[in-house]
């Protein structure tokens, strides 16, 4: 998704209560911020948030939160909540890669992957959120049994994503190579990509992985 | 492959040195029929036989079994070597289903599916050669870390073969969606089948699956 820069966004973002600053006093103890120990799904790359804002109505017993790197896009995707308090949606700016700043060990139960940038040139397949060493990084915070939930419209980086869930020795399940013809359809909650996309005619992949005990 | 019913094709195969007539009489101890302990790797539906007796030429240090259910079809492949003993190759008429009675626990170390049947009608998918009653077949007679790979050009069998061998808890590894264009070509060893149908543009499939220990 591309996105204009939006001036003063992250002023603006700390008028939303679903977002939250300086996250990094969490980890650890995202408990508190949420008044629970219900179990933690994260979203990686939130885009317009209509993915975890659907989640976070369905599912009130899990605690979500959508990390992004740019302070537009967690603006856009904040938005959504219109300045509501959502007991069980928090918004964070953050790095990726840098997630165990961000969480304890074993702290999150669910990573979802959604439409995340294929980069399609080899030497740029480091930037990859399914490369092997963001993999190690998602399993410092995963608990053990923790699931990885990959969606994409690009055949490679499904591929791609195949072979690293393999390496790093995460349990495969439930691959589809067309979601929305698949058992998996019913449960699947749209991004404005994937409908976007789906509606041309584009098939969307998708797998489950289990970390490695 | 649909091949015209070939008349005394059984009495036919006798002529063939490389055709092991009666060959329950080998399980534990195949390594009697070739002289030697090397490693046994299997073929299960060999077509042709290219595959396998070009495989069985590359590597003198392997030893290669192509099993087929149809007389007809073992007749053709057998044909290949013209009546010459060839050390490292054997051709078997047996029912892949029964395969702990044709082989010990460990005595097969590579089981190579080339283009099986995909039986795409659902109430089929037990007999396809990689639903989870065969793969569990396999695992009886698979060496520790021993390896399945398997070729298709048939996306719904691939897909289903990746999560049943997921399910049973194989280890994946060098997936490929176009195996043509990928980092196996160069080794690939194409079947007669597989020549036909990449010549058309269609892509092939495959992946390697390593057994549970």
């Amino acid at each position: 998704m591309r996105l204009r820069n939006i001036p003063g966004a992250e002023e603006a973002l700390r008028e939303y209560p679903t977002f939250v600053d300086n996250p990094v006093r969490y980890k650890g103890r995202w408990k508190e911020r949420f008044g629970n120990d219900h179990p933690i799904h994260i979203e990686i790359g939130c885009g317009k948030g209509r993915f975890i804002n659907t989640l976070a109505e369905r599912h009130p017993e899990i605690n979500f939160i959508a990390i992004e790197l740019k302070a537009e896009v967690v603006l856009r995707a904040a938005q959504r909540t219109e300045k509501r308090a959502i007991p069980n949606l928090a918004f964070v700016q953050f790095n990726a890669a840098l997630l165990p700043d961000l969480f304890g060990a074993g702290e999150v139960s669910r990573i979802y992957l959604n439409f995340s940038d294929p980069w399609p040139k080899t030497r740029h397949a480091k930037r990859r959120l399914t490369y092997s060493s963001f993999l190690k990084t998602y399993q410092q915070v995963l608990v053990k049994n923790g699931e990885i939930h990959l969606k994409t419209d690009n055949e490679k980086l499904f591929e791609f994503s195949l072979n690293q869930f393999s390496d790093e020795r995460f349990q495969l399940r439930h691959i589809t190579f067309d979601l929305h013809h698949s058992p998996w359809a019913e449960d699947n909650v749209m991004t404005e990509y994937e409908e976007r996309f789906s509606s041309r005619g584009q098939r969307i992949y998708r797998a489950e992985a289990i970390c490695p005990s």
